[in-house]
């Protein structure tokens, strides 16, 4: 990558801690690319050919069955990294990833990663803590749908994306992209019906509002208490 | 670790393609230990002074949620490693392990671990290969859990199960541990109710059998065909 300022690196705790010249072997084998709003990173099953850090934007990972289901992963927003297939020994992405608005990502080709992180060592312990985080989420997302309520998933689906995504504002806390009822019935585990009925209850209850732009949650604390099922209220 | 015999560990993938000083440098600073059958070798919640590598035996690994509800998040067998707390930036134990057979592990202190990988790189990136498949589990449970019928989610776990821990026998594919009833309801999000009336009725049709200590899969493509829901059969 030539031209990139660094210092719009720096505020990422992926970079933060790195000599400039550790910067420098990084960003030289990296590419620029802009992915506009609803177009296709990476697809699940195609050969994994880069991976990727995202600048700006937000991407949408999402897991296709074989039935033609799909579940939504995850959000990924700036910081993070995404499609590291080579990282973890595949050769084919496990996943798609679709930009939720319009992205800038530096790519890598896969075949860097093991000379990066060997050049780098940092980065391989970068990337090993977002796994591990990811595999938390994940085994967390287990517990709840092996356990919990539908609507204790849902405001542990909202909480979550509001500590990942959200910023606070005057009236709560904003997640300022669209978050469909469509996306949160795939990250709960149930219908769209569900999600609807419980989400248009929150909202006449005050606790929340949402439309195709943003969600912006009123009242973050009754969502926290509903999804530690220390409340009744829904 | 002074007196273990190397050629002990060379079967297993994580040593495979080390040099023999980086087994020197790796076991150096390994304790051995004996964990009797249901004792625990870590507690969820607790300081991650150490992580693990399973010489031995079986572990059981598992989440509890603040209501006391229980999930058992995967069995651990011999060649894996474990409790890797400090390689994930972690300070505790994100889940608690109990031997579900007597096992022998290799212990580290957690310290240890980026010194180890600094000199080893080779141990990192199998550390993140291990990682990347556990995400990847959990993103597949997740997607069961998300839109298959219990059926198929059980089918698919004692398929995975047969995968990771089975071998091959004259009548099928043998599970030597005890997997009890409780175990496959707390895998699948159902109850053991559930489990039992499904595995009852396989069991009637000579799928499968089970008892304490074993699960033997007679017909292990019956079990992949429910777990695809290509068979309306069960």
């Amino acid at each position: 990558m030539s031209r990139l300022d660094r210092s719009l690196l720096r505020p990422f705790p992926l970079f933060r801690g790195l000599a400039d010249a550790d910067m420098e072997v990084i960003l030289e084998s990296a590419a620029t690319r802009r992915v506009a709003k609803g177009a296709t990173l990476f697809e699940q099953a195609a050969e994994a050919d880069e991976f990727f850090f995202l600048l700006d934007g937000r991407l949408k990972v999402m897991k296709f069955t074989s039935d033609g289901d799909q579940v939504l992963i995850r959000f990924v927003v700036a910081g993070e990294v995404c499609g590291m297939a080579a990282a973890i020994g595949r050769n084919t992405y496990p996943a798609t990833a679709k930009a939720a608005a319009d992205c800038v990502v530096l790519a890598w080709p896969s075949t860097m990663w093991l000379r990066l992180v060997e050049k780098v060592p940092a980065l391989g312990a970068g990337a090993m803590r977002a796994l591990g985080q990811r595999l938390e989420e994940a085994h967390t997302r287990i517990t709840e749908l092996s356990t919990e309520e539908v609507q204790r998933r849902l405001a542990n689906a909202i909480t979550r994306l509001a500590g990942q995504a959200g910023r606070k504002v005057d009236k709560g806390i904003l997640i300022d992209f669209a978050v469909t009822r469509q996306d949160l019935a795939e990250m709960t585990g149930t219908t769209l019906h569900t999600v609807s009925r419980i989400m248009s209850c929150w909202e006449s209850k005050g606790l929340l509002e949402g439309d195709r732009q943003h969600l912006l949650l009123r009242e973050p604390h009754k969502l926290l208490m509903i999804g530690e099922g220390s409340s009744a209220d829904g």
